[in-house]
């Protein structure tokens, strides 16, 4: 919120609005201000939380020039500092769980080109049903993280934009270079200006908040498979023991697929979330009565949420134990009636997903 | 379902897997089978839908041709054929909903251009804000709507695919004729082929219900704002009049804004529709227990709570009388202190709305 | 709905409000109605479908008489007439709910007795943990049907009731004769009156959508558990083998959990279902935009998936395969360190969830 | 947490199976222990904090006898002390809870005793539909709080009780001691005793959550109503004024009706919150992967959230102005042509909220 604010002043200055050395004060005063986060909750909680914020950065501002301070937050209102604020949170945070994807699509491609003829059994309603490759059930992974990792990415660049209308939402006090600030403040922001505000259009942030919650249940989809092979009745896959990691406080001989759990905990928090965002986007006319303020809360869960489970499975696929053996026993054992080694199309399959993920990793795409 | 197992026998006689003869019949019955809903649905319980459809329709291929029933369905599974039949409902019913935002977008863009210059108060927290232009307010409606427009078009694009892999997901009973039975019948369905099986893979639905909601939710949005305009205490703007609608059942005085209300109502239903999408990422294996058989209600929901909704404000601003006195009046009176034509860059801002709404429209991009 | 207008009219007619004959020939009319359901539709959709519904019912009454006509629906509002007619329907269905809970409940105590002694191992996150009995694992189920019992009957008892307000909520226009019409047409319909309407008073749906949702959850719980004591691999209980159940359309050697795919179906569908109702808690004023509307798409798909999951696992408890020996095996394999047959305080708490059972199964306890 | 590990030594050694001495080192340790909070988030994301928590407690009482250390935690699972150490917190809340709520439902008492006969208008779909009493307005929202008080206190008191099942579930390391040191536990706790243990029968946190959130929906409800009546172009009432409270960071001549956007708030994230622990009944056998761990966050946003609204809305309708001029007036000019005082049953109805709330409150029902 410091940034958006110092970053206002230049850009304030640079069309001429502000003296430059005014906002040349407010912008450092911003990069150290210090904010008591107790009396910034006691007196936000009547409303906005913009208030108090203003009236500690103003104060801090003040004591090195009481003119300076007259051009904090000028021509902005709460929601430009807030959503702003949000966004450059946002940001590297959505950055962040595009690294945690590509990491966990990387093990899941190794996976596929490693096994692509490891035999093993399909398995539907948790009946096997035929033999497929292991290859082949990670190939499935892949295709889905490709469309993740392509639809998180759009959705982070759409919704990771500038807010900037001021009370009305119109720029109407800064009349005829209302334009030409924006411009200026999204260029010192490094974010993309949005020239029609979007304080009650809330609908990039739903769709970011339906991509994350599909990045979490990807992660759940490859937690559920890893668990259940993990089952020491089938015992075809483990997570990598690690100190630390998958023990019981009562059973010291269990080994728990912990990095399934924290995949599959975050796949079942993460639609509600997400929910609650695309119920967000029917506020009443330019700020509604809590719409907005819900998605505070509910992005910070769901960010967090999606980054816990891709992080997790990216951990479990690094190190997998594939039992290549019990899967060949096993397959020979549910399905003896069965040809053992007719994968039809499964080579030609992961070869597709290969290149699907290729395609998606591949410099030029990265928004 | 039976233009799917119309299409696999053609696209099997193509590839020499079925005696032409042989399919030439069975897509002659496919064309006009008839079948027993009410023993679909007491023997689909059991299970799956797919058993007795087939059982229905081999027997009367077999009233034809023994030989032909043998070849019905051959090398496919439940999962294809329902979803593939999903999809060739999805496909029109997407189509439809895009019509739909089209023409509630064109309405949106309608105001935005004939009121670019009507004073009227902004709002935020039903409160009087600044002065705004009723066509600014539009033009916001009209950005969301030429994301949503733009979004529903790629997820549907996404989701209506071919879903063809066999019991395994391999295609492992076409052996090396797989992809090229897998073409030919994405040719005779006019879908594209999918070479990655998405029975366990269910993030497109998610995706496209994700969508749904979100224009569920700025059709709301509309109706939300509409119908607080259409408070006689505000008197803004009105759904037109019209013979049958928005009466009451016990006061012939009233007239009630009832597309909002139907849009509203999409709006409140469709986010925990798509959530349930969004909580079936995570079936067990190659397909789970329940994930897939919600999807199908769910789905169908969705679709017709978002039409409703985007339907309904398609015609409420097509005939929406908007009162530019009383914006002037009630400007007048509730924010008498402030400048009453300050707009700042709402004109510039409405420009880039319709700019944004042109692009989203034109020939080139719809996929 | 025509219940309700029959028995507003004999209720009106025994406080003097309506003549005696022309209320015998209204309620003689509504037995018999039929109505135009395409018509309904079409004329409901321009805002309540209770305004063609009483345009039907009136032409069909006034074609006896049209003295009797003008006393139609008289005082009430749509309101009235469509929630307790969505109440009428509720009423047998919660009822039948309870009676599928009764019947997987005596399933599950059944099973809690016969394998009292009966060692199998736990599992935590797939995990053998140690020994339990398999009496102590249905007992576990079969606490939480004793609460799902007793909150699925409170809750359809608290939300089956009259509603009747008038078009204002105040039953104004039968002035002081107010409160003996709705005492009368309490008694007619064998539903408890309501003194303060709940127009605007969601909350009884809300909690018996909560409660819906648990008891599927429970089903679900219950199908989770046994779909993987099914798994081949473990093999340690099976739905029964009943032809034309648990099929593959492709896989004639499969025999798959159909009935717990059916409760997890319905409790992966019912959270979301719910979490709609919990959500229209909060309309405008005396009648809002769409949070009425949207609830009676939800309760009938919520009941029915409730039904669905319910009575699916009612069948599979009946005939649940327990196969002691592979259990003991298991036991025996997966836990060998741990002493078999310390089941510490598993009888005693087996014979609490019986007796908890009991308590809710006694005649005194339904409402 | 501590508090769980400190009774469960005193109630082991009440029952004889841990030296009184040692019992009161681990219990006096336990009253004083300090946590390494970064260390426990670090260790417990690898499966579960119970373990590093044991370790840090067990090194504490360790420091001052390292024969007492050998009876930490001894005989329990890391689900008895989070969940346990959940309900710990639990209770306290939902007591603050209820008591938000019983101060609510007194201001809404006293509105509707105040204003029995204050007319005003009843509004459907936002339009003027008949005269009412705000009395009857604030006694319909009482009526709903009548039921969230006894639902809330029921469903807390149905969850607030011991977690104490061991690593199975049935106190196996206990034998034949089981039930009494689990008596004694829930002694020293102050709370109930389970003796079906409910580590995988979550559906008591679920009522629990539907509960908040239903009362969070009633205070949304409330707020919905006030910020309507709030507009100034309905000035029917407001919001006290209070410094501080209600402002604009951009907008000085504003006054918000922040108390209610704070209720709605809380009712818009509420619904989706309570569907993902209604969402958790399904965990896999004794102990599933990530339902129990998803519940954590839930219920504490939950339950915070739910406090905000219903604290804010009790202080609104505390200070609440009511303009009962203006009410006349839009009356007269909104519904000139009705009967302005024709209230029908609208004083008993009253009569009857306020006896419903009376039977709530009196001291005998509170759990």
């Amino acid at each position: 919120m410091a940034r958006f604010e110092g970053a206002l002043a230049r850009a304030s200055a640079r069309v001429g609005l502000v003296p430059a050395a005014h906002a040349e004060i407010i912008s450092r005063v911003c990069e150290r201000a210090q904010f008591d986060a107790a009396a910034l909750a006691r007196e936000g909680r009547a409303g906005t939380l913009a208030i108090p914020f203003v009236k500690q950065l103003t104060a801090q501002v003040a004591a090195v020039s009481s003119e300076a301070a007259r051009h904090v937050h000028a021509g902005a209102t709460s929601q430009d500092v807030i959503d702003t604020g949000t966004v450059l949170c946002l940001k590297p945070a959505c950055a962040r769980v595009a690294e945690l994807t590509v990491q966990l699509g990387n093990g899941a491609a190794e996976l596929a080109r490693r096994h692509a003829a490891t035999p093993t059994a399909a398995r539907t309603l948790l009946q096997p049903a035929l033999p497929v490759t292991f290859g082949w059930k990670a190939a499935v992974w892949l295709s889905m993280l490709a469309r993740s990792l392509a639809g998180t990415r759009n959705a982070a660049s759409s919704a990771c934009i500038l807010q900037f209308g001021g009370p009305s939402g119109t720029l109407s006090s800064f009349g005829e270079r209302a334009g030409a600030v924006m411009e200026a403040l999204a260029q010192e922001l490094g974010l993309p200006a949005s020239w029609v505000p979007w304080h009650s259009a809330r609908d990039r942030f739903a769709r970011l908040g339906a991509e994350l919650a599909i990045l979490a249940g990807v992660a759940g989809k490859i937690g559920r498979d890893v668990s259940l092979l993990m089952q020491p009745e089938v015992g075809e896959a483990a997570e990598a023991a690690k100190a630390g990691r998958g023990g019981s406080s009562s059973m010291p001989h269990k080994r728990n697929p912990a990095l399934s759990m924290l995949a599959l905990e975050a796949s079942q928090r993460a639609p509600a979330l997400a929910a609650t965002l695309l119920a967000q986007l029917t506020p009443e006319h330019e700020r509604g009565l809590g719409q907005w303020q819900s998605q505070w809360f509910t992005l910070r869960e769901l960010v967090c949420a999606t980054a816990s489970g891709t992080s997790a499975m990216a951990d479990a696929l690094e190190g997998l134990e594939v039992n290549v053996k019990a899967m060949r026993a096993n397959l020979a054992s549910l399905l003896k009636d069965q040809p053992q080694d007719a994968f039809g199309a499964a080579g030609a399959m992961i070869e597709r997903a290969l290149g699907e993920w290729k395609a998606a990793t591949s410099p030029g795409t990265a928004p």
